[in-house]
């Protein structure tokens, strides 16, 4: 079997992202952090930890780390079922890949439900969290995506709605006339990141009823922050799919309007889940899914459904 | 001289990250901007663009990039100069560094105050956004180092004050007995990422008093989100270094409260801007500085004066 103290020194190196905090969460010297991990590397010939400000893993390191947390994971779970044996080192810590916007709005509820577990959250676009699963990295991840990773449960959690909101002095700059596919093409929008489709999903949507306008690319800002993206709508920088918790208040008084009243973009969102983790994970899944269900839509209520104005 | 028309295709690719995107900002085909982008990449001999979703730029392509956006910069400067020039291209793009926290309490105010720029954030901590100037990626930098990277300017912007807090009821669970080292080394606190050595520094102050005492590590949530920080400390999840701006209402309510009363943490920030790019990123350094004297406080002003409690 693998040596499981030298695998524990380099997973708190890479996790900590220095030997020294390495050392003081294991309690030895630096030194020692660091001849375990370079033993290990000897051993299994391959570089682990990329020595650093912060110290990193790499792609090898990063594996053995999954490892190590998910047989951490497995000895928690039996020691709930054998409470005689000797106590534990400390918390389980569960790594989870998330979308920002649900962090932003509900997802700190859900871990806040399970106060036996340490979470270590990985963030990434609803469309793209799930490779972090597939890749291993992660023990679950909230994800746009239905269709299971394999070795994973996918289970629907409900839709995060987006409303397509800018301040009212900033439609009354750019959108004197209306919006028409002219004037979409030339207001500057906001985008997340690279990743980022929603604002061009919903132009798709906002203009399905006029099929022969080519789609409009307008210019951008690139905000990679769900709140910094509501702050940017509120001072006028552009219009952006904010979630609907985080700016009902600002459309009810007025701070914010939606660009087409009553279109909103619908994100159904699943959690899958590592059929592996045991209980630990069990508990976070059924605390996911009860936050989710108390602050999301039903999945599809809103398609084809006439706007709610 | 090189070849602008191929450099700004391969530049959209990157930027917005597909070749269809990039073909719709720049009024062409899909296919001419991929024999643009393999053309450029067959005479400089390198490749530039990682195909993928999202495509991204190699090493070069990034530096390409940045260099496309600093002669569209100069451009720009032209034109104000000689107004007779044809019209440009559209509005400039500011590449700029600034850590989460700074994004979420002040930095929007200053972005809004230059309506004619376009904004490209990439968001990293404040010990670290300086590294992004000196790899030349982007434009200037909010950072926490005040020693000037080479070709740039630095200036104070204030400090940052940030208070160690946590929800009432976990401060009665996890320190029933008062603020202690034990204690303090056994409670859940939340970490930004790998970079964020807040709460380590917050430790040390802290513990100041007590020199004897082995520097505590305790266990840690990691949440990659300023509000997140904020709403974990909220629903009990764990203590975390929080700027002040973000709990001041919190703290007045007491739904938060410091685990040391008057005892902050001030993080002196500094506007670092490189010499290069003219005027438009001058309206933004003389707007960054003066949301950054209203939202700050003046630097070293906390330090050495008593607890204000």
């Amino acid at each position: 079997m693998l040596d499981y103290p030298l695998l524990a020194a380099m997973a708190a190196v890479i996790r900590t992202g220095s030997f020294e905090r390495a050392a003081r969460q294991l309690h030895v010297t630096p030194s020692a952090v660091s001849q375990r991990v370079k033993l290990l590397e000897e051993r299994l010939g391959t570089v682990l930890v990329v020595r650093g400000q912060p110290c990193t893993g790499t792609v090898a390191g990063q594996r053995l780390c999954q490892h190590v947390e998910q047989v951490a994971l497995l000895e928690s779970e039996l020691r709930g079922a054998l409470p005689g044996l000797s106590p534990a080192d400390g918390p389980v810590t569960l790594r989870i890949a998330v979308n920002a916007d649900s962090l932003a709005t509900w997802f700190v509820a859900a871990m806040a439900d399970v106060p036996g577990c340490l979470f270590d959250l990985v963030l990434d676009d609803q469309d793209h969290s799930a490779e972090w699963l597939r890749r291993g990295e992660v023990l679950a991840a909230v994800t746009a995506s239905v269709a299971p990773v394999p070795g994973c449960n996918s289970r629907p959690l409900g839709a995060l709605r987006y409303r397509a909101t800018a301040s009212p002095e900033y439609l009354r700059r750019h959108f004197p006339d209306g919006i028409t596919a002219d004037s979409l093409a030339a207001a500057p929008c906001l985008t997340f990141n690279r990743k980022d489709q929603l604002q061009v999903q919903w132009l798709r949507l906002a203009l399905s009823d006029h099929e022969s306008v080519p789609e409009p690319t307008p210019p951008t800002h690139w905000l990679p922050s769900t709140h910094a993206f509501v702050d940017g709508a509120l001072a006028g920088m552009g219009w952006g799919m904010n979630p609907e918790p985080l700016v009902a208040d600002h459309l009810a008084a007025g701070r914010l309007v939606e660009l087409v009243p009553g279109r909103p973009l619908d994100v159904p969102l699943y959690w899958q889940q590592s059929r592996i983790a045991g209980t630990a994970l069990a508990e976070l899944s059924r605390a996911v899914l009860r936050a989710g269900r108390q602050a999301l839509h039903p999945i599809g209520a809103a398609l084809g459904s006439p706007p709610a104005v």
